[in-house]
């Protein structure tokens, strides 16, 4: 792939087996459908783990430090309950934050659920690696990457250093 | 009450005798008035505090530590005189940022004035309470409760702990 | 100047002699076009840097510390390539966050382009002055100007403790 992308689901129900992945899958689907856009996108990477900050972090240092992941997409643990924690696991990680694509995401998520504010989603860089959060449902999932794919393949170029890719109105 | 709130106000000018606590009371008359779309929200605690980071942070730590409101808000001191501390006091004492909380604020704010780019709320949850802050302004504090409406009473659900308040949208 | 301005310009490409500084001359010009509507605002002083998050450092430091600039601008250096450094050369200099000014930066610029999103600006306050990280491009060095001036010279204001700058509606 020109694009690696991986795909983290965090939840205690589906890493203990109570319940299905509904997320993860779709996450691959639109990743794939958006494949051209992105600059040549393949899913290349999936795995669960609860809600746990330890794990969390473990597969997300290795998919950026080992693996060189070039996109990496959490699904869940972002909102207000206790077992939350994938924002918190995920900014101790990042070494950039990104705040634009979160303004985008909950601007465009607002436009469908007020629900949308109780997203707590963190992203940004590490390495040569875009980290974004995603709420779980598998819908909000869809809406956040469609809200992000007009500049995204623009930011994975420009994580790996391409000049060319700076646009000409932000330098 | 089945959702405590209590009402932190942050005024020099208050806390000093020298002027009357307008926005207080307003965010009393706001909160009992939105008591239902709450889930049953009551003001069981109010106090006024001068803009100094350690006396927020008392109030803040016993409201949510040995008191377990529900719901805290401060009223004043985010703007950006040399004595607007509140942001800086609450972000110390919060646990997890609630993003969304602000940018909702923030979003609804603007459209009634620019000022309101002079907001530095932070907001958070800390043990089982919320913690918003708010402008000093009567018509703010009214203004972005309302904003919030639309998902607070799920948000505080969900702080407690309860899954079934996760919004089949945003898990 | 009743309002000091200082602008840094963040560039490999500038501060090595490669190539010209398109977006300080830039500033400049928004800067003394607004002067008016901003109390009375003159740059007096602009420099180039590398990007070099100690020399940014350096640079803000002296501009706030020691010429107690009322207003520092920096251009470039926001995106998301490996040598974009400012916004994190920024956070760790700035006291106080000051988010409504980036959401409204954000907010406007989205209207003009989807890349906006790649900005990763960040603004705060540090002593008397207010530091504000702007995309390197020169036509959003205007537009992001222009999005904060409907409030920017209260700000400034504010910042010098002028209490009757509290605006009636943000206490
Ligand atoms: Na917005």
């Amino acid at each position: 792939a020109e694009v690696s992308v991986a795909v983290l689901t965090v939840s205690d129900t589906v890493a203990s087996g109570a319940g299905p992945d509904r997320s993860g899958p779709r996450a691959v689907s639109v990743i794939n459908s958006s494949s051209e856009r992105l600059g040549g996108a393949r899913v290349v990477a999936t795995t669960v783990v609860p809600d746990e900050v330890t794990q969390i972090q473990d597969v997300l240092r290795r998919w950026s430090d080992i693996d060189k992941m070039d996109l990496i997409l959490t699904l869940g643990g972002t909102g207000f309950t206790p077992r939350d924690v994938t924002p918190e696991a995920t900014k101790e990680v990042i070494e950039k934050e990104t705040p634009g694509l979160l303004h985008v995401m909950m601007q465009e998520s607002l436009k469908v659920t007020p629900f949308a504010m109780l997203s707590r989603s963190a992203a940004g860089i590490r390495g040569s690696s875009l980290i974004i959060n995603m709420p779980g449902n598998p819908n909000a999932v869809a809406e956040c990457v469609e809200a992000l794919l007009p500049a995204l393949k623009h930011a994975l170029k420009q994580i790996k250093g391409d000049k060319r890719e700076k646009h000409p109105r932000h330098v």
